[in-house]
């Protein structure tokens, strides 16, 4: 939809009739900014409330100009000791970590962090409900796996075994999530089916 | 406990018989530090996953000098629009704030965000336990206060009503959270008593 004055609308990327594909209406999102918006609009339709945890910062030295904002000028990025993402949906705990893949055959587990799986194993055990969002972004198809379906892959990989999971394998294990216009990975659709 | 090279060893402020006082065995160490030292405790006794959030920083520049880790050389503090703190715990979505004042007589309220209490309101509208920590630090002595029993003050100073809430209410109508040597700002035995 152009405007008026020539401009693309930021929503401009709504598929038209002629051109109802995902992969391009949702071209060039980052999955993390997808997920974003997604948690955003749940926020706004009260349905869940999950935020990304923000990115973990050592700070070494901060400037406090007169009359105006400090200013960080020396810091360094630590490792997450969690996941990404948290917090409640119809009374659930919830908590996930989402990676992306340009890879066409298979999600590469060195993506993700050893004390992350550790922490969603934490979480199963709490009773949380934990899971992996994985997009292989050359096909803009995105998956929720289930921590209880990733965990063995895991735990192989680390005695030794597979170092990724094939795609064919995360298409018949997991669970491909919807693209709708404001819940661009509407993954509580997939929570839902599984869990309540 | 004084070691044989004659420095302190960093657990020297366990009380001793003769200075079994909160004020002296927790001196020092804020909120803060406390709470994080309480919810390592909590997670080594695997009773609970409860995290502090990172700081959110707006990262502006990062350089990348060769052979070494990335430094942030602008960054700015922003507004977190959530809870410092959440997890789960007994299966249950935990999510709290804390706050330390030296005030003797009151506790201000301008010591929170609105964006906060919005937050924890939503919170516990989806089934979440949710609370604020708040430390009077002149006595030492940190209390547990319901979302429930905080928002009418918090309700009504937005109002025009008073801009702190008393000590002595505090006292009356907050739960005291006991110290333990491990557990330093136990909380989460007010949460048994309150929600389990």
């Amino acid at each position: 939809m152009d405007y008026p004055n020539g401009k693309k609308s930021q929503y401009s990327r709504r598929p038209s009739a002629a051109n109802q594909t995902m992969s391009f209406s949702n071209r060039g999102m980052t999955l993390e900014a997808d997920i974003n918006a997604t948690n955003t609009f749940y926020r706004e339709m009260d349905k869940a409330m999950i935020h990304k945890k923000p990115t973990p910062v050592q700070i070494v030295n901060v400037h406090y100009p007169k009359r105006s904002a400090a200013v960080i000028t020396e810091g360094y990025f630590k490792q997450p000791s969690t996941t990404d993402y948290n917090g409640i949906y119809r009374g659930q705990h919830i908590d996930f970590e989402a990676k992306e893949t340009k890879n066409k055959t298979r999600f590469p587990l060195g993506n993700i962090h050893e004390h992350q799986i550790s922490h969603m194993k934490s979480i199963a055990t709490h009773g949380g409900i934990t899971f992996l969002i994985i997009r292989f972004s050359v096909y803009n198809e995105t998956y929720c796996i289930p921590a209880e379906t990733f965990f063995p892959f895991w735990d192989n990989h680390l005695n030794g075994g597979k170092k990724s999971i094939p795609y064919e394998t995360i298409q018949r294990q997991g669970y491909r999530i919807p693209f709708h216009y404001q819940a661009r990975v509407d993954y509580l659709t997939i929570i839902d089916q599984l869990y309540f």
